[in-house]
């Protein structure tokens, strides 16, 4: 047998026939606790001798490269190229089989929480007559002969769902924006988290909502993924995210404040980029110890144009970012309910209304109040575990060089 | 307040204060029991005077239509064009807040069942490079200059998270088919349940985990759901789905030879057209009093190039397809592991190898005896719920003919 073994090549499956037991002496070399004695072994899948990478290269952290530079035996660095043209190899690393068990904990959570709380689960067609909603970039596509798009999100369907009494709805699934933004945190294609509901009295409820639903994944991965954790940071080290049981809200002014303050120069009533979304995340953990807060009241100029303006002053609007280590991860807001104000905004934005009529129309049949939020998965969890690039969480990643497998 | 209310047009929203009492006198005109003493009404909006369709009208049994017609006052029929093209009315309707919730709460079983059995949910991507891997038509479209196709199912994704070691995964997420089928049970944009594991022994582990899965998801709506089946009964009248505690199996063989019995021509290597379908789900409903129940061992020649031949007679494969009220709504199998096999049986198809080289290279680097299977999830509320066209399971349906709303 010991031949048969010898000759094996490596990643070949195998099935075993023989004696489990434990031994007297405890293992040393292996992290298990029993052996087999094996008395019958055959080859169920025989891979291919030359493997375009070895998982034990794949699952190697940074330090122990380093380490094995500095003693003079470099280790192979397998490339995130090479990785991701071989995934189903690449996928057999513990910290990868980590991060896929984590990201599928997260939406258990995600949807555990929002069900608990009346919200119904519904699926939106990803198939869009003309143009999306939005402004980036669409996949476009010719659909029995009209022209067709792909959902850059679920927004205008939530909406009409809402509009269709479902109150409360959430939706997880695919998203797709053909931009060119090859980034560390952009994809063509991710998994959405989308939310929309009813609002009462006010937008602050929907903030209610995120300041208890993240805080409660997050803790939910600490409880139920310990092993899962403590397998990525054997690669990829990180600290566990520090979060308050309450969620901090900021307005914008106060971050604009805050960033002032500390020597930057930002537009009162434009966007803040990459940077000071970083800076801030810094300024915010300093004074208030926490990773993950909100800034809401947003400029109205930087929101799109179905974005309820703030009561008191319509330069401001009822919308808000949420950021994990300092990098943006969900954007919500109320949205117009009102035809003629959503026509009104669309005009001041520039947009023609005719385009938009089909959204527009959505709300003239009785459309109460509402708002909700969108988030991505795989940044979720890209930021939760602190990696340095979003393909790392998601399981084929799809960006503008990547299409395969 | 009277006139408020009387120059109110119907479906506008409105919010109210006033004082929730019980009355002394239970209420007859409602199903409600308590009463509000209203002393402030708002309109927060306000829906135009002409409704495209009166959801009173949209709620209506067929029954109740009858009934109107022979009492002389026949009352309006809403058509089911009228119905899509104004969805978020129509959604109001009780049927279909229950239909939804329904849907829903099948995904919720579906994903207990298979949690709680190691599952792993996991996302693959929509955006493929080239043609898709099946048969049937794709949506084509371009993607940063490259050809790229919608998929038509997570088949090779969810293979290749096997050969990633993941064991056992599933995934609920759109599945696009281009097809030019008008007919009441396809779809050109369905949510798709689909499920793929590691085989241990046999590929009636695939057999025995759907026999169980879709008894408890049954079981698990009739629970949970007898408000919501109630009110899709008042509209759309139908008896209970009848189902066998232990999952009837029959061979693909028996199924024909029963179908000779009873006097139909059906070709014993060949598969099986919708009438025939209904004709055994009738026979078996006889025989078996089930209405749920799966055929295997299909003829090779019928099922996709990578289905595993069986060991004992390579005519028929390790492949099966489930039943709901003579309807097919599950289609499984194993799949060929080994890469020689599948070329072969690619070759023997008329297929260019060459053209799927990236699926069959998937398995060259050690791939486990795995198998699976899809269902829609449109499909089964509509079976479960005996409703005569899947446009009613679907919130916003995508047909040959219709891409909006």
């Amino acid at each position: 047998m010991l031949n048969f073994v010898k000759q094996l090549s490596h990643e070949s499956v195998v099935e075993l026939i023989g004696l489990v037991s434990l031994p007297k002496k405890p293992l040393t070399a292996t992290s298990q606790q029993v052996e087999i004695h094996v008395t019958k072994m055959y080859c169920l899948s025989r891979s291919l001798p030359n493997l375009p990478l070895a998982v034990v290269d794949a699952a190697r952290s940074e330090a122990d490269i380093e380490k094995s530079v500095k003693d003079g035996k470099p280790a192979a660095r397998v490339l995130q190229d090479t990785r991701l043209n071989n995934r189903p190899l690449d996928l057999r690393t513990p910290a990868n089989q980590a991060l896929f068990r984590i990201q599928c904990h997260v939406q258990i959570a995600f949807r555990e929480f929002l069900l608990s709380k009346g919200f119904l689960e519904i699926h939106t067609p990803k198939l869009m007559a003309g143009s999306s909603e939005g402004g980036s970039a669409v996949f476009r596509l010719d659909y029995k002969g009209q022209p067709a798009c792909l959902a850059q999100s679920p927004q205008l369907h939530k909406q009409m769902a809402i509009c269709g009494d479902m109150r409360r709805v959430f939706e997880v699934g695919p998203v797709f924006r053909a931009e060119d933004s090859f980034t560390h945190r952009h994809l063509c294609e991710f998994v959405g988290l989308d939310v929309e509901m009813e609002i009462r009295m006010h937008y602050s409820e929907i903030m209610d909502l995120v300041g208890d639903l993240f805080p409660f994944i997050f803790t939910k991965i600490e409880e139920r993924c310990p092993k899962e954790l403590e397998s990525v940071r054997r690669q990829y080290p990180f600290h566990s995210l520090k979060f308050l049981p309450q969620t901090l809200r900021l307005t914008f002014a106060e971050g604009i404040q805050m960033l002032k303050e500390a020597g930057e120069e930002v537009d009162p009533l434009g966007d803040l980029n990459t940077e000071s979304e970083k800076k801030l995340g810094q300024l915010v953990l300093e004074k208030y110890k926490t990773e993950f807060y909100m800034l809401h009241r947003y400029p109205s100029a930087v929101r799109p144009f179905y974005t309820m303006p703030c009561e008191d002053d319509s330069n401001y609007s009822n919308s808000f970012d949420v950021f994990i280590r300092g990098e943006e991860i969900i954007s919500g807001a109320q949205r117009i309910h009102d035809p003629e104000l959503l026509e009104k905004r669309a005009r001041e934005c520039g947009i023609d209304v005719k385009t938009i009529s089909t959204y527009i129309d959505a709300f003239r049949y009785g459309a109460p109040p509402h708002g909700g939020f969108g988030a991505g998965l795989e940044r979720v969890v890209m930021l939760l575990c602190a990696l340095n690039n979003i393909r790392k969480t998601s399981l084929f990643p799809r960006d503008p060089k990547r299409l395969a497998p």
